[in-house]
Order: structure tokens, then sequence, then C-alpha cells
């Protein structure tokens, strides 16, 4: 932390907060300006408070220094986490997951899963657990919708990705997902977060709508910490003025997350638009910024879906899309392998 | 609702939209404009839904004009929703909830808790349960927290708010807060909605950091449908590009919200600012807007708090602002009295 | 300036940056932390710039400390500025400026001069030159305007405050307005606000609906740097997410300023909220936060307003407004004459 | 347009409304719901106007239907907009604008000139004369800085793009300038879009930090509706609460504004992210998601530029980042070629 001091600060207020520094432990680093003192904190994490110096007298402002995540960050793992899954190696190849926004019921999951799968999608996805804005909506099948998704697991061979709302929920949601899924809304919820950390499959976490990148780290860190590395983010649009989509795709955060975390993050077009004539420019751009992978809400027919049909491709939709993300992978391979000099300039 | 077609729609797309509308038993109005049609949907919510009518081709457009909330609204219930509460009227007299971020120890505690019943508060609040976005920091002292409470309430008959985190706390929780908090990052989590929607005791419903009205207005209605009609709303601040405070307090919302809603609604200037020096300022402006009384942090030496040090006032400041507060509420009163036209212009 | 290096920087990095910011006039303080090193820039502003120190290997972040405005800047001037403008001490006193969005003709302003005289407001406003977001909406009376601003002003003896466009336009507007008005959208129009700086009248500098406070300052700071210290800053709300409101009007900004600048800061209820309904609540607000006065659009007849009918008060409404303001106003006064306490708790 | 009234609004209420609607020469179409009354108002733009309707009592909320831009718009003219510069057709084929932030001085000019013209670009970019937020900083070297931006073209042959900031200056930039820049800043400073309007030149219209896309559009219905129809589009990142990138870069707005706009649009990822790192990724998925070019500030060498230092490519990058356009340009032609069914889902 660096501890600014007012322009007024007198000697006596400095040097009370270099005593409070070495009171804790750690050390104080007095720099006298030309306009103000700075002060350094130098030590380790949580010796001081910023909190706390920053009710001292003649403190203008403190500035935290070190990161406030560890087991999700670069510094402490070098190379990026991988994760296989039936067959796709997340992290190193681009996976790509889709299906509906809700299971309703058999036929229509099965049906879903049937096209997920014959244009090379890798997993599904399908909501039984519904959170929804309004308590009057359809809020989802609950565990028959999870044993919906097991029969097309069964059929299919596809794994299965699905939400998991509360904590007392997890040992039930976990015995059919294959990948469990925080959703936007719980990204800040505790007590789940650390309540998937202690399973041992791997989990969705998509970032709240008007989180920051430290909070969405911060969150992926309440995971790992209970032991659970398995950590798949997810960008899925953020909450701004714009009136135009339903959210903001913030493609940015790709690349800026990816220098700074070792954990693979996918891209949510669906959510990220709420408009399903966006879907595919913003899957392309998605794969071209860097994502590990997509997210897609398919429908048989989407003018029927319980939920989501603004933002659903239907099946042909989602063929041209698929032809087209996998044209651009092979493209993307060739550049990589004839263009040494290229590849080496990628993040890391 | 109302469908707007496209400038381009022809006489066959715009019959399909009313043939799709009239199937599922509303009625379309059909209205031809010099540049496009729109057709209005009559009939009861639910009918038909927006989402499917927009996958049509040639519709534009779907506007809601239906609210989508019923048991907060002021349509269904006219008057003020009054909480009366150890002899304060909430909803019909300003009330004043003060205390701790955190429950700390109980010498902490009862020491707080003496200053916010001499400076004339209404109810005590600190939190035993905190949601942290750092999974390393201070968590809270959990269910021996929630002693320490009793204790201060037992030595000085101050009610008692607290924060529940998670559906299977609510029934601990209850057993010893006469008030139970969702917290701001729990708005959405639905399935702790409806817990403390089945509960009898009052709800203090935090504001998301990103919600909308009618987002905010939904979640207190998932509370009322379960049958608990004691919610209390509270504003504390939304995210915005804004650098120099911890969030924005967004004032209009609290007569925005008092027009179309019978509920209370109290303002938190501690997280709206996150600043201690704007907590007094803030708050006589949240008196003046209409609010429905304030929630303060109050610490006996906020250089020592475990959390939220930064916007927390100490015995003195509280002291003063609430001096103030007492002054500007004997004015009003007197404003009110002797002004029969003005006090006819207020809300409602 | 601090500068951050990154966790991995070597002894080589390190003495790089150190050498180019010796070689820049300025001295390099080196901090050895635990995690990483920091290094203080010491010396005057802009012997080195933040953005080159950002582009050397090992550098993780540079973190200004010097604030980038001197003028506008409490620590350059320690005393409120003061406008006296017609018998008010716009900075000592509240300030009332009222009138309509637009001058229509001469009997609409007339008409409207009179009621805002008669409520007792010290300054009437009124556009000749509309920045309109639509090119075929009506785009304000130009010359002939500010001729009966004039008139106005001989009719009534109030003031005239009225906005500026652009650069070439401020001599002729100088030539009749009191007060030159720059608007939100122009707040960043620096050719306009060093124009405005080169004249001896007050400017009212309205925020930008998307500014910093550093952003909103450094405007200010731009008119005062040619000369003019007559600037009257005014919030008049913010861009956000929100949708019940046209804009999030911040009052978080009013006492944030009084700390760090000098300068008289104004509220704008009627854009703050661009609704009538809430004009007067976030009026009185406004007041309770410590705002130096406000700007209130009145008209005659809403209902055939030219422009911002929406967030515009008929006279009746503005004079139960008018008489809350002044009824609080002595109340204000005289908690302050008894209370000496608490006025020396008032912001500086 | 759409007049929702209240719940509780009666017969009388309903009739005025119409009544108003039919004196200004529109019809009223009355919807008598389940719930309330929808009147529609039948009749061209400006009949009525939504402010006043707003201010009858009964009303709860306009919403309007048509939209306020014309001449911009795709239903106005279906085909794209096309400009020929250089012997490149910008909203036809991928342009890419290079250059430095400031024109400095000739040699740092004609230096980056070369790179930008070897690596493929088409225009060159550079500031003359600079809207900087800080009056102390480097302004740009104004009419000077124009004569080393023609000294550049005479030597390397690329066109010039440079910003204007002042209607007043438009004659003497035009005389330079082959395409003339309205910044973020100025996009809703009126006069100066009117100036531009009235000249023969293409211009480049960045988005305004805060600007919707209705705002974005009508900033350029000014400029069409003076008669210059060579609009090109820019979006260069939107001001939201993240921190961590200097802007958000928003590409879902691209594909919106190919949908309802003829125009073409460029992607800025230089201030998009404010990120030197970040530049390769977002131009590839500025790319991907359909934009009809980049603008990508370039400079000999960064760590000494006089403005943007932090966002700028130096020439090694810039050609890497070139190959990789290049190489993408090349595969998305070989796709379309090969795949006509794909190429017929494109927008329109």
């Amino acid at each position: 932390m660096v501890v600014v001091m007012t322009a007024e600060a007198n000697a006596k207020e400095i040097e009370r907060v270099a005593a409070f520094i070495n009171k804790h432990g750690a050390k104080a680093h007095i720099s006298k300006g030309e306009e103000r003192t700075i002060i350094g904190v130098i030590g380790y994490k949580h010796q001081v408070r910023k909190e706390h110096l920053s009710t001292l007298p003649g403190v203008e402002k403190v500035i935290p220094i070190s990161k406030p995540y560890k087991l999700v960050s670069r510094e402490f793992k070098k190379d990026n986490t991988i994760i296989p899954l039936n067959g796709v190696r997340i992290g190193e190849e681009v996976v790509i997951i889709a299906g509906p926004c809700s299971v309703e019921n058999e036929k229509q999951l099965l049906e879903t899963a049937k096209v997920v799968r014959e244009n090379g999608a890798h997993l599904l996805r399908g909501g039984a657990f519904k959170p929804r804005s309004n308590p009057y909506s359809f809020q989802g099948l609950g565990e028959k919708g999870l044993k919906i998704l097991r029969r097309a697991k069964e059929e299919t061979g596809l794994y299965v990705v699905t939400e998991v709302l509360e904590a007392m929920y997890v040992p039930v949601v976990a015995e059919y997902a294959d990948v469990l899924q925080i959703g936007a809304r719980n990204m800040q919820n505790y007590e789940l977060l650390k309540a998937v950390g202690r399973i041992k499959k791997p989990i969705l976490l998509k970032r709240g709508m008007s989180a920051t990148l430290n909070e969405f780290l911060m969150s992926a860190e309440y995971i790992m910490s209970e032991g659970n590395n398995q950590v798949i983010l997810c960008e899925r649009g953020i909450r701004t003025f714009v009136e135009y989509t339903r959210n903001t795709l913030d493609l940015n955060v790709v690349p800026a997350i990816k220098k700074i975390s070792h954990l693979p993050i996918l891209v949510d077009p669906s959510h990220g638009t709420g408009r399903r004539d966006l879907i595919e420019p913003l899957s392309m751009a998605a794969l071209a910024v860097g994502a590990d992978g997509l997210i897609i809400e398919v429908h048989p027919r989407p003018e029927e879906a319980l939920s989501d049909a603004d933002q659903t491709l239907d099946p042909i939709a989602f063929k041209k899309l698929m032809q087209k993300v996998h044209h651009y992978l092979s493209w993307q391979q060739s550049y990589l392998e004839s263009n040494v000099e290229a590849s080496e300039i990628e993040y890391i």
C-alpha cells in the first residue's frame, strides 16, 4: 500500500502514520515530495488495513498495490489451467456449450441435444432450476429437469452443464451435472461459492452484471480457496446505459483476464446481447478476441420456448454458426502454425 | 403489450401476428399508422409472451404495457404499508437504524448499542454473517454474533436488524433477529427471498447495485408472494462510472418508488457514499427527499473496525448527526402542520 | 507518481525506470516490498509522463498522486469563491435560478419572468440557442431570443442566464447575458471553455453526463486558466443504467466537490430527474446536501412548451416549491445560529 | 406514439387525450384493455409532441414508436453507403486508418507514415488540434500540424484524417484533410456537426462516450440533414463502471447499427481499450463482428509520444497486427465465396 498524505499534513501526522504501520509489523517508507508526502507500506498483506490507515488524521487516501487474489493469478500459477472433459481440453481447445435456456420436457431437450451434438458442440446446457426475476414466471422443472438432462446425456453422450441456485442443492445437482453453473445473479453468493468449492466437478462461474474484474476473480478465488481448482470463467455482458441490447458484452475482459489469470474464460453471446440476430457476429468476435469457448442458447422452436426466446437460435441458425466457427478455427490453426512469430505474441 | 411491426411488414405477417394473439386467448387490436402498423394485445397478463411475439416475422419490437409486479404496487394497495416495531411505526415515522458493520465482540457491540440508544435511534444493526468479497477477510462471528446481538437487545431494549446470507440459515437468524436483512448482493437470490417470505418478521431488502426499479420491486414481490407483507426497501447506492464515492446514492429512486409502491423505503448513506465525511449531508438529503428512515454505520473506534471503517461514524459524529436529524424532523412536522396546502402536494 | 513494477521485474528493469526518472529531472525513490518493488517519483508535475513510464519493460502500472487541477482546488485557494450578482452572493447564500427551457416568444418569457420574480428567485434562465439532439426540433430563437431576455430583465430587474453553444457566439451572448451557461454536452468543448475564460462574466458550467469529478474540475480549470475566476459548477444528473428517470442526480458530488474545490456548486433537479413530480423532493435534497443553489425549469403552460415539457413546473407548483424552500432556509439559518458546534462540522 | 393511461384514468381523461390528439391533426385510436386503456396516435411525426401528451391528467407514460432519424436509416436508403477514397471503397472493403495520436513534428510523422503505408493501411491519421482534458497538456501544433500532414501525404500518397474541434476551424482543416474527424467529446457539438454537414468531404464521426445508439445516429443525421452524405461512424468505447480498461469497447453496436443504418462503421480499439496489449485481440474481434475498418494509433517510439502513449502500437507490433489482419481478410473472402448460404445470412 501507499499512503498519500494531504498537502497540509504536518510532521506529527506523518509520524503517527509511520508509527501505526510499524506497530502492526510492517515497515513505513517515507518519501517527501514537492507537494506532499507519501508513505510506502512494506510487509505482508493483511498486516495493516487500508481502511484503518485512511481513518488517521492527515491521510488523503490509501492506494493498494498488492492484488487481493492469489490462487487465480498467473503470478501464482504460470500455465493455463486445462480442464479435460469428455474429449475436449477446456483452456487449450475452443469448447462449445449449447442447449436451451430451460429444460421444458424430454422431447424438447432430446431434440435440442441431437442438434447440438450433430453440429459438433461439446457440452449440453439446460436449466432445471431457473432464477427468474418474476416470481410468477416458469421456475424450471427442478429435479425432474435434472433427470431429463441425464437421459439426454445417455442418448447423446454429451456431458451436461446446469445451474445450481443455492448451497443446499449442490449435492443433488452435482449428482446429475458434469459441470455446475453459477449464474450472474449469484456471483457474490458466497455460501454457494464455498459449497461448490468443496465438490470435485468443474464450475462454470458467470460474471455478475456489474462485477469488476477484481470482484469476478475474487469469486473464483472463493471456489479455489475451498479446494476446487476446476473453475471456468464466463463473460456474459455487463449492465450499462445501453438500450439496444440486453447487456453490453465486454470482450475487453477476455484478454485482460488471460494476462492476469490462468483460468479459462468463455463468452455467452446469448445473454451478452439478448438478441438472436447478434449472436453470430458476437460469437465470431469472442473467438477472435481469444475466448476459450462459447455458450449458446438453442431451441428447436424458439417461438415456443418457456424462457429467453429473444436470444435463442433455432437449429438452422445454429448450424450456420457452427459451420462458420469450424471454418474459422481451421484458419486460426493454420495461421498459428504458419506464423511462428505471430504465435509468440499471443498473450503471456 | 403493443407489437410494433417493421415498416416493410406485409399484410400476411400482420395477419399472422394477430392470429397468434387470438390463438392464445387474447385480442389483437390493429392500428395502421402512416409509417408502420402497431398491434395492441388486449387480455390478461401471461396469455401471450412478449418473447414469442418478437420471434414472429415482420415484428420489430414488442413493448410491455402492464407492470410485472402486483402485490407491491399502489394500484393493488393504495395506503402506505406501516410496520410497527418496538414503538416506531415504520412507513409513517422516520426510523433510524444504527450500529457497526460487523459484530466483533460483546464489548464493542454493547458500547455501540448504548451510543445508538442514547442518541435516539430505534433499531440496532450489526452483521453476524458477513458477505465479504475476499475469502480471506473476516467473515463474521456467525451464531456467536447473533447471541451477542441478543445480549445487546436485553441490555438496551433496542430491536435488532441483521443480515441473512442463505435460505438454510433463515430459521436460526429469525430466532435472534427482529428484522432480517437481505443484502445488495443477494437481492436476486430467489431461494433466499422465498425463504424469508415464509416467516413472520419484517424483511429489510437492500437494492442490488445494478438493480432497476422493476427488478428491485420484483424482488420484494417474491417475498410478498410467499405471504410476508412486511417488506422494507432500502436504497444503498448503485454502481456507476463514478470514482470518488464507493457507490452513487440514487435519491431519485425514493420518490419514484413512493409513487408506485406502498412499501416503506429507507436510505443507507454509509454504503451509498463509502465515505465517512459524506454521511451527514447525504443523510439530511435522504430525509428531505422523503425517505422513511436511515441506516447508519457506527463504531466506537472506526480505526479498529474489522470491516467498513471507511464509512463508519464515531460516537461524536453520530451524536451530531442525530441532533441535526431531530431538529430537522421537528421543523418538517411544524411545516406540514402550518401548511395544509403544501402537505397536500406530498406524493400520493 | 508511484511506479508499480511487476512481481517478475528484474534489477535491470528497475534500474532502467529509475534512470528514466532521473534523466527527466525528477528523483526516483525505490521501495522493495515483499512481493514487488515500487518506485516513487519525486519532483514537479509534468517532468515525467505517466504514459511514458508505463511503456517501460517491467512496469505494471503507474499511479498518479498529484491532482491534475490547481486553480480550482482548495489547496490553492482556501476560502469559498463568492460571486455577488444583483444582490445575491453566490457561494455564500442559496441562489435560485428559474425560467423556461427555451425562450419561445416575448409573452411567454415575460409571463414566466414575473412568476419567477414574485416567488423570490434571483435569476432568470431561458435558452435562446438550444442544443437539441434532433436536427428537426426547435433550435431556439437565436439572437432574437437574447433580445427578449433583455426585455424581461428590463421589466423585472432579474439578471439573465443563457447558454452559449460555440466559441464564436461568445461575444454576442455576453452582450445580453449576465451569466453564460456551458451545457452538459459542451463540458469538454475546450475551444468554448477557453473563449468564456477570456470574458469577465460569471460562467455556469454544467457537468457532462458521464464526467468524472476530475474531468468536471478540469473543465473549470480551463476557464480559470484563461483568467476568468467566476465559475459556478452545476450537477445535473449523470447517465447510468437507470430507466425511471432521465438521468441519475448525483448528490454525492456536491459535498465531495466542496471538500476539494472553493467553487460554488448548484443542482439542476429538472434535468437531474426529467420528471416534474420529482423536482420538489430532489430540490429539497439538494439544499439539504449543501448545494449553493438550484436551477429550475418553469413555464406558464408546460403542455405547450417547445422543449422539456416533461420536467417543467407550472406556476402553481413553482410557488409551492419556493414556499417550502424559503421555509427550509429559515430553519437552516436558525439551526446554524443556535448550534455553534454543528456549524463547525460543516465541510472544510 | 402510444399513450398509456393510468389504471385509474376515467372516461373524461381518456376523452381529453383523444381530443388533444385530434386537435393537432392526428388520429386517436383507443384500445380498452383489461387493466388500462392505451391510445395509439396515428399520423405524421411532430404533429403531436410526446412531452405534451405526458402532461395531460391520467396519462401514465407515452411510448414513441417512430424512429427520430430518417436519412441515416436503412428504411430510407436500403443499400450500404460506399465512400470511395484513394482506391479503397469504405463500406464495401475493410479500411485501415493508422497514425500517431498527435502530429509532433515532421520527422515523427513521416517516419510513422512510412510504417503505415508499408503495412498496407489506407489512410494516415494524426491530430493537429487536440482536445485535451488538461489545459496544461500539449494542445497540438495547430495549422503547422496540418501542413506536416500535407507533407506526409505528398511523400507517401496516403490520404489524411484529422480532427476538427470547432465550427470556425472547419474551412482550414478541410483545406488540408481528406477526411474530417469529429471526436467523441464533440459528438453533440451541434454547431460543429452542422458546419461539417456543409462541406463535401467525408466525415468520421466518433461515438460519444455515453451516447445511446439513437443519439449517435441523430448526430449523423445532423450532418446529413445539411447535405453531406459521406458519414463514417466509429465506435471507440463507452464509459462504464469497468476499471481495467480506459473504456468498454461496445462491439454489440456494430451489427446493431448495420441493421438499421446504411452508414459504414469503424472501430477504434486504441481508445476502446486504452491498453496497448489489448489492441490486437480487439482489432480481430472488430473485424469478426463486421466492422468496416479499424483506426489504430501507431508511433515510432511510444515512450516518447506526446499523447496517448499507453494505447499506441510501435512499428513492430503494428506490422504483426497487419499481417494477421490481412491473413484473416483472405480467409473471410474465401469463406464467403465458398459458402453462398453463409453469405446470405449476413445482416440485411
